[in-house]
């Protein structure tokens, strides 16, 4: 009986996909970017060609897996497969569509699965990594934008399937333009794409930044984690005073989420989280610290151990058993 | 055997105390001022002198009853029955009362329970009041301060203990200072307190309310929730301006709450909540609104149909069975 799996991890920017055994252990795996310019059947393509290459790389055929599991932004509907809105994807996906079963047919994968990719995300360090031996466990991704997933009492929690939208939780009422189109999210000061906004919008006016120049160094035409990481090493003012005013944001959205919730743990994954690693989720502690209620028992507060392959494991568990 | 019960609502401002049949039916009641003078120790004085009253009103002996349930702000130990900081309910309750104890032994109760008020508030609108009939309660108790309960797939959640603090959830980040010490809490624009501190602080200022006569003709020193509704009625700018502001706060607290959770219901109670009624109910909907991340699902939000004794009853529910 198959029992190697695969995994995608589908974000703004890039597809990850992974094959893996029944030990988790990763078997094979290819990264490709995010198409943007064929809708969500383009990314479907994108999805089924970067899993096509983990399978060669393991050297299985997608047919002979137990099946293959995404982990997806948008609102998902797991029984499905379906995915709507979701824009930080590529741009013009607003309405419905059925990814599962455009990765079925066209990979020849006997079993497709959609979850959404902060709640497999948490689920895999729940199960895998950083969150293990916790039961209640928040798992904040922060990367192109910032979502998080839920384990409360042991069992993912996702409301009527729209939970985990910490990014739009309110920290600043009057403040800054989310990308959403909302006023004073917390995304709209922490989300890497709200990040590049503004970074080019002070560009504009005149500022200085060596973000813009690594970009096109690396031939990319958007500023990922790396680049961020990147120009903070070589103390990029603007890169600086960004990354603090975010990890300020994420201070008061966390701690927020913790006085409603009192949950043991929270991990910190994504691009950026992931790419700026401990000394950030340091920073990230001492800015929840005037915010929590409790400020005597505050929650765990780890990275994910999982790094960028989280999500693509969390997304493997989907169709596991 | 006994099924007739107690049960107590200990608010920063009253002390409700009921009694109660197998089938929640109010056998009596009484309603004291909570004392502020003589420490928890005080409060506990002053919840057996409302018990003994109301059990008299309703005919039974104290020791007759099956028990007597607790609703009281603070820390709650439901186990050893003590509260911990419960500093609106008297000044210097800072550290740790044995709060059930001490009732029992001074009431001569056979059975104290003691709850946080607004985890039993919601419990009690979840069995029998608004929010019947769903799973995922978000209960929202405007008062001297704004707590929250939850219910979560049909149970109820306290975290490590301390979850609901909806009050302080950050919706204003270098905003107002927070009667808790902390600068942009939801509750330093929209609790009872910090609204009639602000008030306070205005006359000083120079403006005119009809606030402070409205309290001195009723022969109070503070401004209850019946007060800021007169207040209200009497076209009073100041109080107008104010319960707008708290209005747009809890807007936004919630609806960042919702974002997280995506909870089917909300409900609306507390003293402001439930004097207020639903006018202001639907004041809240339209606040939460733009903040909504899924703004064409929103949650059935509901003005509690328990009210004033809503939290007694859930006390009483505490020793129920």
């Amino acid at each position: 009986m198959a029992t190697t799996r695969g995994g995608i991890d589908l974000g703004g920017t890039k597809i990850q996909a992974i094959i893996v055994d029944d030990d988790h252990q990763v078997l094979g795996q290819a990264r490709h970017p995010t198409p943007k310019n064929n809708g969500p059947q383009g990314v479907a393509d994108g999805i089924v060609a970067a899993f096509t290459e983990a399978a060669a790389d393991a050297g299985v055929e997608p047919s002979a897996l137990a099946g293959v599991g995404i982990g997806s932004p948008g609102a998902v509907d797991e029984q499905r497969g379906t995915v709507t809105q979701a824009r930080n994807v590529t741009p013009d996906w607003t309405g419905e569509f059925a990814l599962g079963p455009a990765v079925a047919s066209a990979s020849g994968a006997s079993k497709v699965k959609v979850g959404h990719d902060v709640t497999v995300g948490t689920q895999a360090e729940y199960v895998l990594g950083a969150a293990r031996g916790f039961d209640d466990v928040l798992g904040v991704f922060w990367g192109t934008g910032v979502g998080a997933g839920l384990i409360l009492g042991g069992k993912i929690w996702v409301g009527r399937g729209a939970a985990g939208e910490i990014g739009h939780m309110v920290v600043e009422r009057g403040g800054a333009k989310c990308t959403c189109g909302r006023i004073g999210c917390m995304e709209a000061y922490s989300g890497r794409k709200a990040m590049e906004l503004e970074a080019r919008h002070r560009v504009e006016q005149g500022e200085h930044t060596k973000l813009f120049k690594i970009m096109e160094e690396r031939g990319r035409d958007q500023l990922s984690s790396g680049i961020w990481a990147r120009a903070m090493e070589h103390d990029d003012h603007m890169a600086k005073h960004l990354i603090g005013r975010a990890v300020k944001a994420l201070g008061a959205g966390i701690a927020s989420a913790v006085n409603l919730l009192d949950v043991q743990a929270v991990v910190i994954g994504g691009g950026l989280g992931t790419r700026l690693g401990e000394p950030y989720v340091e920073k990230i502690r001492e800015a929840m610290h005037p915010h929590l209620f409790v400020d005597q028992n505050p929650p765990d507060v780890r990275l994910s151990t999982l790094g960028d392959l989280g999500g693509a494991l969390g997304a493997a568990l989907l169709v596991k058993d």
